[in-house]
């Protein structure tokens, strides 16, 4: 059985990098994740970014980015699912080592976000919904998630403050991840008093915009060196599926197929059971698709996923910390580059190296990768061996 | 050894479909690339797609049309080299198959580059140029390639009408391809007579912008059903490298380096040396594209690539007959689709179906998808099996 290990970890501070380049960012990341690998040299790169050809007017990632990393010649593509670009990019550089076609991929995740020279941030996120009948009537992708969480609320009668235990728990975690956007952990209050983005929706409901990159440098285990100094984290499962684009073509929206359907792969891949996962890197671009993550994914029965929040049980002691880093709350939403930061701060947490953040005796970390509202999931266990 | 079967065909006319929309297009063609496919049932979709987030406002293409397919819940991504985009869709369908991981893939191609809603095509097409370096100072593909046809002819002393061999062949091949834009032979006086576009290039050495669609059904020999209708073809080979992507950051311009290394590992990986190709499926987005394919793959030495088609060594009675069904300048540029419908085509060829443009005897062929100055190269070799 071929064993995928991570090898080489890098990741850029997530924040408002305004002297940064697009190039740069992911240079600095892939630099990292090099250095990190040690001597692998990476045949392939695959590059996961949603919004460069509408705000940075550049395309073409995966030779530019080969490019300025020293690596021109390598073979190298963009993979794009929305936000789930991270993630499908992870699992195209896994499908490519897993063929034995490539013994070193590298896998990069990187977006500009902010002060970028091309059309709206908001009007760019709206790519990822339906152009011909969603995002042209005007619905944004937090005006989507607004609906949802208002029809969540009345579903199952929640609270008004009933979401406050994601962004409570992503900022107290993010406030021990030195990558993270926002450092500092907040108090109910807070989010109580927080400012209505969409109502229900409020400011701390939605992940924030960002720039990052995050790289990975993925390789068979026979092809490490004897002298390997890192713990040895492979991927034990990777999966992905597909729902609907629009919401309104669902025949239930408050269920999220997708990520129901990659889960259950995964974990029939993995040979283990939900349980055995020790945390979970969910895609909290709203509050309301970590709520609908922990259902679908099976971590809670539905319309209950909110109270794991409330009751403390995804806090880094809890039964299953997750956003363990931050999630996109704290550590910022940096678009494409996500799913790649999941994994990053996954190995990480699976090497023992998570400091402030660390998950005691985590040995199975699960990253899930949404793109839209769960219109595409990818999910990753992440598995640390002896 | 397992061999990746190209089973089932797919395509659309190629033209100004303006009562077509994207997703119809790409479901005209899977449609027929799934019923071409018999029995198989497609577990993975990877679109090639370069265009849609700037010209129709639209990422997110595999979720929507993995659904639009009646396909909902598959694997399903785009992947995107600019002008390779299909190439690189193709490549990974490859290597999902042969991972083992997917038994079936589908792969479309898929543009819609007339009568669209966002930014203007040429400046769409500049994103696959270096936005900071080369498209900020208006350097569009169209003027970037009149550059290089000037240093050409300047170099190797070509004479004014040098190039029109190329548009010859293709216009001559494209009247036999029933899903060509342009099915009508042009005469060396209508070249010699055409409207420079950038001068040295005229209209007849630039590729027409067009809408269309290409699907391929792929998956493992074995796992085909035992009634069989179709001839093999199989992927004997699949290989793709990376140069810089703005023009002046390499040594020297005419030669397409990465063409030349791709096609090197892919003759390689085929154990065939280069005059076992029976005929060439080159990307003639334009004419001096088409000379410097050749002489970076190795088909004519440095110099010589122009002479091949005015001699009509690259016609279908040629030793080596290119652009078979009218390639990019006459069937028409339909952008991310281009390589996947070169995949077609020459997949058509091999089961001895091209009738008007069918080259005879033809066993392998070869094709080779651009992204920008080959700044991506992505190349296949074909084989037809007994």
């Amino acid at each position: 059985m071929t064993e995928i290990i991570l090898a080489g970890l890098g990741q850029t501070d997530v924040g408002e990098h305004w002297d940064i380049s697009l190039r740069d960012l992911a240079f600095l990341a892939i630099e990292s994740a090099i250095k990190d690998a040690g001597e692998l040299k990476p045949q392939a790169l695959y590059v996961g970014n949603m919004l460069a050809p509408n705000l940075s007017r550049q395309a073409h990632l995966g030779a530019l980015l080969a490019d300025f990393a020293g690596l021109t010649g390598i073979e190298a593509v963009t993979v794009e699912a929305a936000g789930a670009s991270g993630g499908a990019a992870l699992r195209q550089g896994y499908l490519a080592v897993k063929s034995g076609l490539v013994d070193v991929a590298l896998v990069v995740g990187v977006e500009k976000m902010t002060d970028v020279v091309g059309a709206g941030v908001e009007e760019a996120l709206a790519t990822a919904a339906d152009s011909d009948f969603e995002s042209v009537q005007g619905l944004t992708p937090t005006a989507q998630a607004a609906l949802l969480m208002q029809r969540y609320m009345h579903e199952y009668r929640v609270p008004a403050d009933g979401f406050a235990g994601f962004a409570l728990t992503a900022h107290a975690n993010g406030a021990g991840n030195p990558h993270a956007m926002f450092r500092k952990a907040i108090k109910p209050e807070t989010y109580a008093k927080a400012e209505p983005l969409t109502p229900p929706l409020n400011m701390f409901d939605a992940a924030p915009n960002a720039d990052g990159a995050a790289a990975l440098v993925l390789t068979r285990r026979e092809l490490l060196p004897s002298d390997w100094p890192h713990p040895l984290v492979k991927i034990l499962a990777s999966a992905t599926a597909s729902d609907t684009l629009a919401l309104h073509d669902r025949k239930d929206p408050l269920f999220f197929e997708a990520a129901h359907l990659a889960t259950g792969r995964a974990i029939k891949q993995a040979g283990i059971t939900l349980d055995q996962v020790d945390f979970f890197e969910y895609h909290d671009a709203y509050s309301i698709y970590a709520a609908l993550a922990l259902e679908s994914s099976g971590f809670a029965i539905r319309g209950h996923g909110w109270k794991m929040a409330a009751d403390g049980r995804i806090s880094l002691t809890g039964n299953l910390p997750c956003a363990t880093m931050g999630g996109l709350k704290a550590r910022g939403f940096a678009g494409g580059a996500t799913g790649v930061y999941q994994a990053v701060e996954a190995a990480t947490q699976l090497r023992g190296q998570a400091e402030a953040c660390q998950v005691t005796r985590a040995r199975v970390g699960m990253i899930q990768s949404l793109g839209g509202p769960a219109s595409t999931a990818v999910v990753h266990i992440l598995e640390k061996l002896d």
